[in-house]
């Protein structure tokens, strides 16, 4: 709808409500973010913003849809072998640094995604995170496979552990923080990628330089 | 001290306390859960609880603490070969049902984790917590690799992937709750121990039986 749309048909007044949400949440975080605190980084009239949303909790859940349509449009490599897709997908969801902005918007997220067991909006939101992701990742080593990048692995196995590991590695950063090391982390991602190619005996070390990509 | 304790040398009445958190834990869950919900359940004086905790969190990093050296001495299996001491793990971490009373106690203890970024005592609890079961990990990888029945591989990087797999398995799971499926994260959690023994071609099956334990 708007020309000004990098990715989605999005209603210019609800992109204008989430760029509002992002700047709010990396200056608040989740819980000292309010309804109010949203509206003074709104830029139009605030009365459209309480006239869309009721709660907090209703404008992070739609703030969520948002920041998975972006996501998604940020990560998806059109035409790249599958081994790049899956490290796009890691150094978009684990990345080596992780400033303060990003890292206060990734917490909240995660501190509304324990609402979700209380909650069948936000658990329905989460699931579709989940979903979309998994088949993402399904659908990739699927290519991977029939290009002959990959070995004859299963599938939604692989993108079953992958999806877990990218959610426990995300969710380790945030409650460890400082015992945490990406480093290994990111080491440990790229060598279960690497694997798919059926190189179980490669040295675990990030460096894929020999990928040719 | 007691001659009624079964892992640990823990205080009578501590023990007493913990055990009372555990049931205050099941029925009201970490949202509703107060101190007085504790103390009901607690059969000594009331007294000695208030003496002991000033607050509901503080009382729940020692049950966290308490939890967790419960756990470890429920998961170790001594002299059994390396694969059976990990898919032990899986079985009390993933296990295949989880009834009413441990799925509470387990989302209290993930609703707690959120607590971790905002708070030092709790996040020293969390990182207690991820750098144990990693050592378990990283050791029992050494052992079944000492003992030829792993494949040369490197225990840093395998403990660090069976430990963000187990992580965001339980985490997807309390969270996506219904579209969660046990029975494919289990099969995922298995394939990725199996390939430690070197084979990579084995079918993504949940059946072990061949291991001959």
């Amino acid at each position: 709808m708007t020309q000004h749309s990098e990715s989605t048909d999005l209603d210019p007044v609800k992109r204008e409500i989430m760029e509002a949400t992002y700047r709010a949440l990396s200056k608040h975080g989740y819980g000292s973010l309010t309804i109010q605190a949203i509206a003074d980084e709104f830029e139009n009239s605030k009365s459209l913003l309480y006239y869309h949303y009721e709660s907090k909790d209703e404008l992070l859940l739609d703030f969520l849809d948002y920041a998975l349509t972006q996501f998604f449009t940020a990560v998806r490599v059109r035409d790249a072998p599958a081994d790049d897709q899956l490290r796009t997908l890691v150094d978009n969801l684990v990345p080596e640094t992780l400033p303060e902005d990003p890292y206060r918007v990734q917490l909240a997220m995660f501190e509304l995604r324990v609402n979700a067991p209380h909650d069948a909006d936000c658990q329905a939101q989460y699931l579709k995170a989940d979903r979309e992701l998994k088949t993402l990742l399904e659908s990739t080593i699927q290519r991977g496979i029939d290009s002959g990048l990959f070995a004859a692995v299963d599938p939604e196995i692989e993108a079953e552990l992958l999806l877990s590991l990218l959610t426990g590695t995300r969710t380790r950063r945030l409650t460890v923080s400082e015992g945490f090391s990406v480093d290994t982390a990111r080491t440990a991602l790229l060598t279960q990628i690497r694997r798919l190619k059926g190189d179980s005996d490669a040295p675990a070390s990030a460096d894929d330089s020999d990928t040719g990509s």
